[in-house]
């Protein structure tokens, strides 16, 4: 990334910049989220994976177990969905979290789970390593100052309309509450293209880490909407410096609650771990 | 809109929709809404005026005593900001509240404001005649079920990327919480061009009315962000059908704290309620 | 218009164009387009008319003595069609514009016609009367420059994903090549938005007004892809100031050989001529 | 890609493509160009280099010289410029192809160069060895076919905002026109972010090369706008399978006529290609 960091152009950029906790001129150095004896942000790959929805204490145990056996470190699951219906599928709640919890302790991982409403923080802390902010949620700004409070680190999503500027202005929100540890995570915008459901806009890795100092992650999950696109976009994501991919994995992809047919299969989440270990 | 609406084409299309109570299929007659003596969805049209932000006792009163004047019947004005930057102004709060329903009170108006968060609906209700849900919260399932569940009108803004089936499943959220009292709201979406802030898509208008019973209004200064083109495009609106109109307006609009370049003047509003009345 | 037509901040705006003889600074009335005794750009609408593509003697003849009936005063034909497909009718090529001249002559209409190749000119020129320049030949600048050559009038039809600054830039190739009669039609753009063909943006009119003296249309039928909007459409194309539509006719669209879904029957166009009238 | 083409859902949506000659369906094994000694689509990466335009003999014998030393095999430049303004440099024309004909015979390099107008198709055939029909021209069917009719590789672009379909459509022009040598070219898409010039959109390579056969290429400089993103992307878009790489290069970037922004110097291209050879 040196080269990039380098260039005059961006630099003057920089300076111009609306957002400033967030932005390189601020902070020089990288910031690396040290959480529970994991790092997000450093040399290391951080890959989160886990199921769309947690659905009973044995699938997110199963699917703990095998993540684990396959090198993964950081477990995710949704307990309260943000789903575009109101008749689909809203999450098993604080139930669905404490089996996650206890699935990731069985197996030494860290959580990360949606959080939806700025009242439901204090209770998401108790179980959840990390707080993810939704694409939806982006711009929900009392959300926003809500986990700047916390002392937990917090996974901020792109919305499918965000411009670079707008993602970091949101991580400003909490930066400036006073929780330095903000995650980005590009997961794809709405563009006219059908056949993709996101458009998954790699070079926001290369921007984002100009611009700012904060690590960045892609879910090529969400950012294509096809399983058989997910691996080659992992490892082009890595190829393009991400810190981090966050995949979504199930024993049985079609019996998915959500998010059927983005969702690795086991077998395929094992090729994909291989192919980023063979980099 | 009967021809619209008797079109075979559309009402096929219609009775395969994920929405349901939002639909028109499930309510064939146009929903009015009926708030202190004023509606919204029937024969008149409905115009919403204000500043952009609630900023003074004086400068709501003042705006109220001549949008009263001009013959609107309902005030618009913002006292929680949903701005994307943490260092923009962020709304005078409750006490802009206090203003805004005083200043409403002596010239006979319905307020409208916005909610940004699912713990202040108590708080608001008690203030605000028409919540309204902005465009960046469309999407903020724990918001939309909290307004669900009072008595008052919910204005909801369309997202900046939001589909038309988006729009009716958000506000299928709130039907299905028990409000009744949707307003839907057209007020742009996101696309490449930058001459505008957003492309405002007026197809919405008779798109909503043929898919849903629920009123449409439509937001042409967040629509195209430049004043200069508010009364062409509130005159396309109306022709298009719309129900009503929301208008930032402000006695010296380049001193408004925001949204400066696309809020009229009074001299301008002036004019633009003569256009209005003479259709 | 005068109301955009003065206000400042757009003039300013203007001065800075990098086009110049499109400009309103380089020429402040509005260019009214003269042809066969007909007038685009001046105080009546001008209503094209006509199939999406020429089928036979008989089907434009047909369309070409009932749009006279109501009105219409330019009778529109494709017979070289740009279709996406190589599989899909490609047009009745030059024995097509001899149907469509023969049909115009005899109801004293004015022909608009698609040219999709540079080396077509001189024919097309021979048997057409305004040479069409598609959304997906905008930026063919070899067909710009060739169409800048000709003593006819052009209509230029904005490309998908064409900004306001593209559109009026490709006008100034064919006005710097010395033809001074370009028309400007706004025909929706490419969205997310699939539930319509385009997303028709009306705010163009009044833009490309205020930025250009060159008048303004709009393609309804393009711009929707479903004949229940274009009538209400056309009413807001109107209402915002459109110097003219452009509507897909056909005796039976159901089976119109290309655009079914967005062609009006006859009945339809009459009820649209009605409204029209009526404002 | 055999874990992508393998996967059963992939290969029933190409069952019902719009297209024939393309498609996966119609030919199992990749397509592979073989010009000059130089391969497309085969194991090695094919990298095209050279400037913006073809702006004196001197300028573009350098180049050549010089991404010949480093082991490019493709040499770029343009002739016929489609320039967005009338008022921007057009190109030197046939001389400018005389002049790139002679420097890529002296170093061994196969040539590059874009057709804008089928009128012009024997002239560049004589001069150039892949024809390029850049991203305004993908939908220009009069010119599809035209270079349908060679004997010459064509390069093909995607446009602005073309569908994966409208790309394979618009290939399907041209190999139904008799020239199965047909290159596809990802070049960025339009899309509401304004930081970088286009959306560069890689999920286009695995999706291409699920659903066609044809080699797939990808133009960074285009692509994102700003040269300090293009080795990153280049890194990226070899990780997610392309064939090739389409990069611009020029001794001074800040002298160079045209793009001067996503030009790469001597310098940052002889570091890229280093990087690419330690892959």
């Amino acid at each position: 990334m040196s080269l990039v960091f380098n260039d005059p152009c961006l630099e003057e950029t920089a300076s111009a910049t609306p957002y400033k906790l967030a932005s390189r001129t601020h902070q020089l150095e990288n910031t690396i989220i040290h959480i529970k004896g994991q790092r997000i942000g450093g040399s290391a790959l951080a890959v989160i994976a886990g199921p769309c929805s947690i659905e009973s204490k044995t699938q997110i145990d199963e699917i703990a177990a095998f993540i684990a056996s396959q090198g993964a470190k950081f477990l995710r699951g949704g307990a309260f969905k943000p789903r575009t219906s109101p008749y689909d599928f809203q999450g098993l709640g604080e139930r669905g979290l404490d089996y996650m919890q206890q699935a990731a302790e069985r197996y030494g991982l860290v959580t990360v789970s949606e959080i939806m409403d700025s009242a439901d923080v204090p209770m998401l802390s108790d179980h959840v390593d990390i707080l993810q902010v939704g694409a939806r949620n982006m711009q929900n700004y009392s959300l926003l100052k809500a986990v700047g409070q916390i002392k937990k680190p917090v996974l901020l999503k792109r919305g499918f309309s965000a411009t670079y500027t707008d993602v970091l202005l949101s991580a400003e929100y909490i930066l400036q509450a006073g929780n330095a540890d903000v995650i980005l995570c590009e997961r794809g915008i709405r563009t006219f293209e059908t056949y993709t459901r996101n458009t998954l806009d790699l070079a926001a890795i290369p921007v984002f880490q100009s611009l700012s100092h904060l690590p960045v992650l892609v879910d090529p999950s969400h950012g294509t909407g096809r399983r058989e696109l997910v691996t080659t976009m992992s490892l082009a994501a890595v190829a393009a410096g991400a810190s981090g991919l966050m995949i979504e994995v199930h024993p049985e992809p079609n019996q998915s609650i959500s998010d059927a047919k983005q969702t690795l299969s086991f077998e395929m989440f094992e090729q994909l771990m291989k192919r980023l270990s063979s980099i």
